[in-house]
């Protein structure tokens, strides 16, 4: 997987993985980083920090959590394929809005796991030699057959939402905070959420015979792809950090945008003037939910927007 | 699908329904339903009763939580798929533990409905037309094509998990057996159970060159496979119905006999006696569990065995 590799804090930090919730999709022109990257290196330098700080904590917390253990032949396709899917920000979006309204870490890093964990057996599945299909498949190598794969990204949707349950802990009172969020989590990654974008993709690439697809047909994939699992993060964050429901719907909302904007971007083909303006607007609409909220917790989450 | 009908309650009933957990393998010569059936006809006639007003009870429950609504294009694969899916009896196992245990059926009919749900989308993905396959498919027709019947398994599961959280109600103080549940179902078809079983099984018949298993193979499957659904669902009845921890895992091991007889029972073929000798051993051990439960209500369970 090629990206451009940074320092921070002296470890080698993949630029794209910062940026990007699908590097397979990454053959847009428009490419990123931004401009603004250039402009502002010491302040994005503090941003890629927490951020990345963030993505160290859930990476270890899932590798506690998968370890590759007997039998073999299950756990090392698993462990293989968890961190074979890209990198996304949904887990870091879900800690720090935990942090935001709050919250300890490690209240959130259970959920910020699992959502990782949806979305690589979600990538997983993707990626599955199928008949019939015309969507775009990334070029990622096939360590397995795919019926391992099929049985694999089968295993670690429900194992996502048992690192979840099992963090459950009578002493500090949270079992109702996390069964809202396994309805959350349940909820985005199924009909209503990014299952309901993939078949808008295979019926948009379809009936576009394969080719181009309209801006709306585009924006309403991502908000229910990229949105739906975005705007989950945000949410289950805010719930374990104990926020208010004005809070939440907040975190909601700024999930949706940053996760459109992040489908969005993946997706432009050339100088697409009418998506590059929408995602301008989604960011100017994403910024206003952060109003009201802590000043200083707040800079970081600009690092979502680009 | 063929079956024998019967009237129950003025009702047809498929008698096969009741019986097998996978019609499609239904080829054994051993067929179902066996000479005690013949023998006790008023008994049994009775325990069909208690069971079919349980799978009554489940379908109206899912019917009810899986209505086909817009939009058409998800739900109405996910509906179709749902009941597409043989009935086996292991929803009604767990609703009979949680009665077994003192609980009101209500509040094992979400736990139930999820674990046909976990059924369903494992039977989706087995019957997925993939390469490199040399296991057994059922002849089921394929209403959607594979990219849609793909999706709509990995839309059932989550959605499985999301009506059982949904089911949590503050004002019964259930949070906690709601998330053990969760646990339990996530475990048993995950990693460690159902998935397991299903790896056992390719591997199993991948180095048997698609040919016949021995019978400690047979029994690992169908312990990993049906053995962990089952368990999974009698354990669940009783956590759902307050059981104590002896009931629950007196009920656990029932549950995980139960699976491996309904499992090697689907799986004989001609006059094998091994199998068949130790499908009446785990009868004998499946009864020996329900010692010191409430005579009355364990007559119900004698169905389970057949």
């Amino acid at each position: 997987m090629a990206g451009v590799v940074a320092q921070i804090n002296g470890k080698p930090i993949l630029i794209h993985a910062l940026f990007r919730s699908n590097p397979s999709r990454s053959s847009s022109p428009l490419s990123l980083p931004p401009l603004s990257w250039r402009k502002g290196k010491v302040t994005m330098s503090c941003k890629r920090s927490y951020l990345a700080s963030i993505n160290e904590d859930v990476k270890a917390h899932l590798k506690h959590a998968i370890p590759v253990r007997e039998p073999l032949a299950v756990y090392e396709p698993m462990h293989y394929l968890t961190f074979a899917a890209p990198w996304n920000t949904a887990p870091a979006l879900c800690v720090a809005a935990c942090e935001l309204v709050g919250g300890h870490r490690s209240l959130a890093l259970p959920a910020a796991s699992a959502l990782h964990l949806m979305y690589a057996a979600s990538y997983t599945h993707d990626n599955l030699p199928l008949q019939e299909s015309c969507r775009p498949k990334s070029t990622i190598h096939h360590e397995y057959g795919p019926n391992i794969e099929l049985l694999t990204g089968d295993s670690i949707l429900p194992f996502g939402l048992e690192v979840l349950a099992k963090s459950d802990d009578p002493a500090q009172n949270i079992s109702g905070r996390i069964l809202r969020v396994v309805v959350e989590i349940t909820r985005s990654v199924g009909s209503q959420g990014m299952i309901y974008g993939q078949y808008l993709e295979i019926e948009s690439i379809q009936s576009n015979g394969c080719g181009s697809c309209h801006v709306e047909e585009i924006e309403r994939v991502c908000e229910k792809y990229e949105g739906s699992l975005y705007a989950c993060a945000a949410t289950c964050g805010a719930i374990m950090g104990g926020g208010s429901e004005e809070e939440i719907e907040k975190m909601r909302r700024y999930g949706l945008y940053v996760g459109k904007i992040q489908g969005m971007t993946n997706r432009i083909k050339g100088n697409d003037k009418d998506l590059v303006k929408l995602v301008e607007e989604m960011r100017g609409l994403a910024i206003k939910e952060l109003e009201g909220f802590d000043e200083a917790k707040v800079e970081a989450f600009s690092s979502f927007l680009r």
